[in-house]
């Protein structure tokens, strides 16, 4: 029996374990997505921050669980908070209303913070430049369904690595598995960030850092894209950024047939391919990847709450 | 057995059979509210554009049959939308969530695009001046309801029928009824369009155009008043229409006993009646037709679904 | 049997054979917070004024009865208000939607409005100046469970009492049982109004008034902070009364041993503990009081509806 989590505040907290028997949770929801092991809860989605398809995929999760949910996606310029209340004490409210708070907040550590004083567990769905493990979560189910593998792949990150918490908390499930390779793919001035690498180092796993997308697609079994998020960095390291790193028709051939495209989307530019190609070709994982995202929250709701 | 819609997009597909049965389903829903119909089911409310009142119809309608509601209605300006992403992707992920997604989008067209890539069904619940089909089917509904039978009535569409969608709609039903007579009120620079009046030719329904509603009011079976749209035209064109077709006191004298006043609402000057008149007499029937809007979307969404 | 109110406008229309029964009920639902006894009905929360906190307290309670629930925050920014539509025509419209209607509002009058034209019931969740019923059923419902007892006790409401509508509220309720003292502490130019002096008056409660909160501490049981709200009053009377009432650790050891602080919450500045403090200490009472707000409105939802 694998030992229930209390809250989920960052990737480091899954190990193994739990990640093969989320990985197993997931798969039985995908074949039944429907389920009244929750009936009677009442999920609370406390976004600070807009994310409408993070929202509504945990949503969805808690009501094909069979439980209920309240919530709101302007918890920063709304009511309470506005008037000036801590983080601290909307939590121990809303924890006195909800069996569970999904938590998106602007701000790194907030998650933390809530868990402190929550009478019911905490999960993070994003917490500033913090972590997103929901989505690392959903990203490695995603390469093992894809793959039938983590072991001995070749997985390159690419993009705003400086500020993409995605890519963070990828890096710190990918150190659970081991025995890949990674490559991270960004502009000099937008590099992944020095406590990852300390952390693939110590947990054994390999990287490199490259600025050429194209030099190594044909070695790379997963490509991990991601946006340059506009919205958290200066106009000046978007405008050098922007358009750097795109898989479009020129470069598509470069890609591996049994290779996977993936991207935590929503996707802008960085992605330019033709609508069939999108559509049909199996290398283009990322509407799977999102799919599977409802999944793993219904296996991680089911394991927290049940 | 009627076929089963797979997306509901616009008024014409809606065939004289299905509507039937569909009214006989929306009939049966208002003796019974409640049911477990759509159990387990997910239905998304995606509104690019605020419609609180259908909305709300919309999902009433859903919990009504046992379902469950996910949904945003501020689509437009947050989270992904936003960040650049295309409806189709949008459409692509959200119906990785939900048994099928109720779409209001301020671009005529939407629906049609989001049905191509949708893997559930899409309704349109109103897309920019294009349908609102929906509505067509509630306001027909009630007037079979009301007066018993569409075929041989004198109906006057009133307003804005430049640009109001709900009366587009509506006569692209009428059009599968016949037999009725359509008498156009509106300014002349806010007349229907050809394509509306060539399409009720095709079906041999007979129209006519009108200016002056007080002349007309005497014959008329259906007053199909709508609100002056502010939002959707010229601030000149609206300074010539605003006041010009109003219910009030001083004309309500010439609505025929066995008459229905209807109106999609909101209405705001466009009927000026006491409170009294409005709560009591029984031509006034909009109030009624925004309860039908339940019971038909309910009827819907298990013909859909179920 | 107690007879079942219609709506719930103000606190004057709960007697003291109704309280009882409603805190009976409360008691069971702390024991008991899941239940089917709503299910199949719809419950719509319409508020024209943000309160993420009471919205959410009441969908929690809604839920946990069975019930299902529509709603919005925005209501007066969206859709049809913003169309010009009048009140009643938005209730007379959601009463065809929903089993019973939640409606916040920023005009003192509005729920009694709403109830004139509303088919179901209809409870009042604050409006404007007026009154929030249900925030004072919790309130007092909290004073009975923490001491228990409302008779003797001395009760000091602390704050700007001309324009908070909680203390007003309460006041009423307190009208109800007697036997009771209380204090109102406020600046001279915040003092509570005429009407409620006059109404504690005819119902025999002894009041007087003071602007100094730590002389009054050693002799007070109850102590009903309530923020200073920046929103409702002029900036000359927020500068005047901002921190004049605050309670810290200079000022707590007054308060006596068995006495406790309530507050409505959110509080920003006005009380100023150690985070121990607020966590452990048994007299602080404000965060008890919001769960009790969760089962006092399951308790009246479940008297209003089943």
């Amino acid at each position: 029996m694998v030992e229930r989590l209390n809250h989920l505040i960052e990737s480091q907290q899954l190990d193994k374990e739990l990640l093969e028997s989320l990985f197993a949770e997931a798969d039985f929801f995908k074949s039944n997505p429907k389920s009244d092991l929750l009936k009677g809860k009442v999920i609370a989605t406390l976004f600070y921050e807009q994310s409408t398809r993070t929202r509504l995929s945990f949503e969805s999760a808690a009501l094909r669980l069979g439980a209920s949910v309240i919530g709101t996606e302007n918890a920063k310029e709304f009511s309470s908070v506005a008037k000036g209340e801590s983080l601290e004490d909307t939590i121990r409210v809303i924890s006195g209303y909800a069996d569970c708070i999904v938590l998106r907040h602007f701000e790194e550590g907030a998650a933390k913070r809530a868990a402190v004083v929550s009478r019911v567990p905490i999960i993070n769905a994003g917490d500033g430049k913090g972590q997103h493990p929901t989505q690392a979560l959903l990203d490695i189910y995603t390469i093992e369904k894809e793959l039938g593998r983590v072991n001995g792949l070749n997985i390159a990150c690419v993009g705003d690595l400086a500020s993409g918490r995605t890519v963070r908390s990828l890096c710190y499930l990918l150190g659970k598995f081991g025995g890949m390779s990674v490559t991270f793919v960004s502009p000099p001035n937008l590099r992944i960030g020095d406590d990852i690498k300390d952390y693939l180092t110590r947990h054994g796993v390999k990287f490199k850092e490259e600025t050429d997308l194209n030099h190594i697609l044909p070695e790379t079994d997963v490509v991990y894209l991601t946006r340059i998020q506009k919205e958290r960095i200066s106009a000046a390291d978007y405008e050098k950024a922007h358009g750097l790193y795109v898989i479009n028709q020129e470069n598509f051939g470069l890609v591996r047939p049994d290779a996977r495209i993936m991207h935590p989307l929503p996707h802008v530019d960085e992605i330019s391919l033709p609508f069939e190609t999108e559509q049909k070709d199996k290398r283009i994982a990322y509407f799977r990847q999102v799919d599977n995202g409802l999944y793993i929250r219904m296996a991680l709701l089911s394991h927290m709450l049940k």
